[in-house]
This record gives C-alpha cells, structure tokens and sequence, in this order.
C-alpha cells in the first residue's frame, strides 16, 4: 500500500469542520485541530490524524463533551486540580498547561493535575507551551491499560509518556516525548499494518511468555515496560509508567491503573469507576526562578553541542537530541506535506460521508 | 569469599568517628552517618559505608569541605538554588530537601536546584523525607560520567538516579529509586568481585561493541542507558538521564555531562570546569495541594493493593511494589545486622587505623 501525501491546509480544513460537526466551539475546534495535527507533522502518525474517528465515536457514545467547562477546582500557589468536565484531550489540556504556566509566572513554577479528561494527542506539544515563557514545560498522561507490569500478566498500566521540554538560546530546545514502554503502541501498529515481527523484549502473550507477534495485544497479550524484562530493567520502566499514573489519576481523582477507560470506542468503560475520566500532570518552571535566564540558556546550548558532537560508533549515526528528529520531520511536511496510508485515507472518507462533507 | 554481619550501631559509631575525625560537626556527622548506613539498611550496598573511604580520599584531596556553609543563592516562592559550598552530599542534600518541604508548605510545592556539592547517598533517603508531610517526595542528581548515550562511545553521563516517594494511607509508601542506565555500577562491582559475567545490554566496549565483561568499564567501556539498545528503547533511557543533569546541574549552576568531577580521588576533575561540583534536583509537594490528603491516601492504598495482587506470570514473583523490597530489607537488616564483604572490611580498616581508631 503507498501512501497518500495531503498539505497539512487539507488535514487542518478537514479536521476544523469534523470538530465543529460534534459540536466544538470555534476556537475549541481550532485548538484540537492544531494540537492533534502537531503529531501528524512531528511524525508521530499514530496520535494525528489516523485517531480523529476515534474521538468522533467517543463523542458518538458519549464519552466526549464537546462542550466542557474546563475549571480549576482546587488550588494553591504552585498547583491546580483541573476537572475537565469529560473534553476532548486535546482542548483540555493546553488550557491546564497555560494554568500551570500562569501559576509560575507569581510562584516561580506550576503544577497541574487534570481528572475527567480524555487521549490529549502528543505530550510534547503541551510541554513545548512553556518554552515561549523561558519555562521548562513538562506533561505527562495515563492512558488505557496495555502494558503488564514486570512479573505479571495484567495489563494493568497505559504506555503513560512523560514529554520534558527544555529552553536553549542559538540551539532548537530540547524535547524529549517519549512512552514509558519498550515501544509505543503506535510502532506495533506499523508492524501489524506491514504485516513485520516486533523484536523480542516489546511484547508478551497472555500467559506472559516472550513473544513476537505484533497483534499479541489483540489476544490478551501486553506490551511491556521499558527495559523490556527484569534483568534489562523492565521494573525501572514500571517505576516511570506508575509514577506517571499515579501523578496523573490519584493526584487529580481520575482513574488509575486498569480503571482507566479504553480509548476505543467498542470497549465499555470499567463499571467501577474510581475516579472520573482519564488524568494527565503538566509543570512548568520558570528558569529564571533558578537562574538568569540568558546564564541558562547559554549551557544548554553548550550541553547540546558537545552531546551532538560526542564521537559515535563505527557505522552509527551521531547521537540525537531528544525533539531534532521531529523538527527536522516538521519542517519537510510543512513544506512537503503529510503522507497517509490507505487505511487511513478509507477511514476519514467515511468519516467525511458520516457528517456530508468531503475529504 | 564469606561475608561477615555487623550491627547498625557498630557501624553507625565508627562512621560517625571518622565523619568526626575529618572535621564534619558533630550535628553534619551524625546526618552524614544517618544517610550513608540508609544505604546499607536499604540493600543498596554500593552506596553505604563501602563508600566511606572514597569520601575521605575526596577530603583529603580538598574536593569536600567538611565545614560547608551551606546557603540559598537565588529563590522564588516555589524554588530555589542552592550552594553546597563543595560539603559532602550527605549533608548538603537533606538541608537542599527541607528547604523544598519548607517551600511546599506555604507554596503548594516545592523545588530546589543545588550546585558546588558531592556524592549525596541513596536518593531514595532525601525523597522519604517528604513522607512524613503528607507530601510527595523526588530526588535526583548526576554523577561521574560513565555511559554512553545512544550511538556514541563516549561516557558522557552518570547513572544518573531518580527518587520519587509517595505516601499512602495503612499501606507503606511507593518508593521509587532508581539508576536510569540498564543496570546500577553497583551491580557491575557485585559481578566484579564474583567474577561473572554481565548480561548483554548492560555495557559496551570502548569501540560500542556489545559487551559482557563487567570490567569493561576500567579499559574505557561505557554503561548504557536503560533500554540498552535502540529497538529496545535506549534513546529513552539516555532522555531520562540528560533529563536529571539538566534539571541537577544546567538549572542550578553545576558541572554537567563531561563536566562532572569523578567520584573516585585518583582521577582528576577536569581543568575546564563549565560549573561548581555536582549537581541535584529535589522536589516536594504537597498532597493537599492537589486534594484532601486522607482521600488520595486511601487511594494510593487501592492501587498499591491492586498493583500488588495482579495475576502473576506462571512460576514468577508477585508484582514488587517500588519501595517494597528495600523495606523488608531494611527490617531484616536492623535486626540481623548489615552483612559486608571482606574487601570492604579491608578498607575500613585500613581506613580506621589511618584515624587510630578501631573498625
């Protein structure tokens, strides 16, 4: 199957009337448009356009509010509980990373946790607000469960990522988005698509076996944490998927571990809730509350530079600096455009013809 | 070789003599000894008395300040950065963490940066301080460089740790610690001195070859970050680790990367320092910022018990909460006594008779 390459004015046009069909706000659309198209471009195809008719079904079941009032219901200087009121992700949380960045410019940082929310698209977009402020912005999300905690069977955890967003002076900053498991679920769905196997250490069966079949998750299996097994570290990526879920859902009273509510619409959402909607976590410090900002921005730029410079292997690439790979992806498909694949392209063709527009 | 058991206290007054002896006052001896023996207690041998002599070497090369004036250099309502004035971690650490807990307490949270300090224990010990607060606890730091990231040969990291304690209700606490490379030094001195060989995925050649000799180290190989190799997510672990040095060293003023003196006296710091000693990161927040402390306690009991009592995999443990086996260990350990091996005897009394006094 090739792929299909549409400007990133097609997705944006498309996905603006889909959110204004189920009912978003016109700035509410616009927002959720650029939030989950910021995936597309970084190349993170899985959390971009290819979920639009996911959220749609959502709202169809009534899982999303297209209408939230997004509201701080607990706060004190440095911190904010948001509820918000079962939105879409992608509205909810750009509104709690900019409280979190309000609350830093008085207190010199910000912390937010957010309950009764939905998928929020990419991490690092939210963190990546704060670094206009001179602010190191952080988000994080549960997600539903998938991922077997070390030593057992239950899918009991999301891939929960953590994004870390950085400010450097003459150098891009530093953007590190990345899930708490071996692989995000979105690089098995490109082996499943390429019909390819994943390497032994990213999945296991439902009886918790070493396996490389990337539709093991169809049929009970799980992904795992990072570090893969106990030996290489899995319970260290435990340790970062749990704490992601505990700072996301316990903090904010949204559910947790395998309360937490499928993203897809064919699966019902646990009877015993224990908590409202999914949760996710976002900071933001100011750097000036630690030191002058030009002072920092400067090393970072000198921690940058000798990292990218650091001597590689033999026959590898240099090393990478967590966000080049996705700027560098942003600048070819602002320019270029965006490739979608056939399913894809048949899926928003019938999404298009569910509400009388055109793709 | 056998190991021989000796009691906490025996262990306690020698450290307290010797932290004594280089001119600690009796008040930084005592918490010097305090969280140095957390180690020991803990089952994190590598980072107890065996290191104690390493601290002296430091002394008496002048890279510790046994006398450190220890202050605040820059703040926010929610932060600060801190001088440790060169002291001994173990000292300049917990006073860094109060002044977070002091700052969460009329902040909602709070975070500190600290430059110009040393080798500061277990990070697991200044987390748990938040505990007792009703607060939420993470510590960080860097450390001498020792692994590679992704693609390079270069060491150009440490271990880099992150603490994150959690206090829940009739439950114990979640206790995270851990090192953000594939596996501890520590467990590389433990292979060392049995003479076995590493699993592949720990360490690489000096050329970033594969590698299972646990020496490796020594003949100018590198540890790597956790995730080992780039299919299994090693770009994630090396996020994880320029993540501390940054939040520990860029933030507050310290050296970074390359940067950071080495640990052990007979290697020199380098001569082109690009800040002071080395750095941490510590934070703290108030559970009742969020939300009413006794309700996310019980659910941090929920979903400890939930976590715990997943369906294990056939013939494996139960799932280990974080934080659960130091514990037991330390229970074992206050009453059996802390089991040291014979070299490490070796050098405390070396190390008491330099002092005249006896181990």
């Amino acid at each position: 199957m090739t792929d299909t390459t549409y400007s990133y004015e097609h997705l944006q046009n498309f996905a603006l009337k889909v959110f204004t069909k189920i009912g978003c706000s016109a700035n509410d659309a616009k927002l959720a448009t650029e939030v989950l198209l910021q995936a597309d471009l970084r190349g993170i195809d899985s959390h971009g356009i290819a979920r639009l008719s996911g959220y749609v079904r959502l709202w169809n079941k009534k899982r999303i509010n297209s209408k939230p009032q997004v509201k701080i219901v607990h706060e004190s200087p440095s911190t904010a509980v948001v509820d918000g009121d079962g939105g879409l992700g992608l509205v909810v949380a750009p509104a709690a990373m900019q409280i979190a960045i309000d609350k830093a410019k008085i207190a010199g940082t910000g912390w937010v946790a957010v309950k009764n929310s939905n998928h929020f698209g990419i991490a690092g977009y939210h963190a990546m607000m704060a670094l206009q402020h001179d602010m190191i912005g952080m988000a994080m999300t549960n997600a539903s469960p998938l991922v077997a905690p070390t030593f057992s069977i239950e899918r009991l955890l999301g891939t929960n990522p953590i994004a870390v967003a950085i400010p450097a002076d003459k150098q891009p900053a530093f953007v590190a988005d990345f899930a708490t498991t071996t692989a995000a679920n979105g690089k098995l769905e490109i082996l499943q698509r390429k019909n390819l196997a994943a390497p032994v250490g990213w999945i296991q069966t439902k009886d918790g076996k070493p396996s490389t079949d990337p539709n093991e998750g169809k049929q009970g299996g799980a992904l795992l944490p990072l570090g893969s097994d106990r030996e290489h570290g899995s319970h260290k990526g435990f340790c970062l998927g749990a704490w992601v879920d505990i700072f996301s859902a316990v903090l904010s009273g949204a559910n947790y571990g395998p309360w937490v509510p499928p993203f897809v619409a064919f699966l019902e959402p646990p009877s015993d809730p224990v908590g409202e909607g999914i949760g996710h976590f976002f900071g933001a410090m100011r750097v000036d509350a630690f030191r002058p900002s030009e002072e920092f921005k400067k090393h970072m730029d000198n921690w940058i530079i000798r990292f990218r410079n650091a001597t590689p292997i033999d026959g590898q690439d240099h090393v990478v600096i967590p966000g080049d790979p996705e700027r560098e992806m942003e600048a070819v498909r602002r320019k270029d455009g965006i490739p979608l694949n056939a399913k894809v392209i048949q899926d928003l063709s019938e999404l298009a013809q569910s509400f009388s527009i055109s793709f």
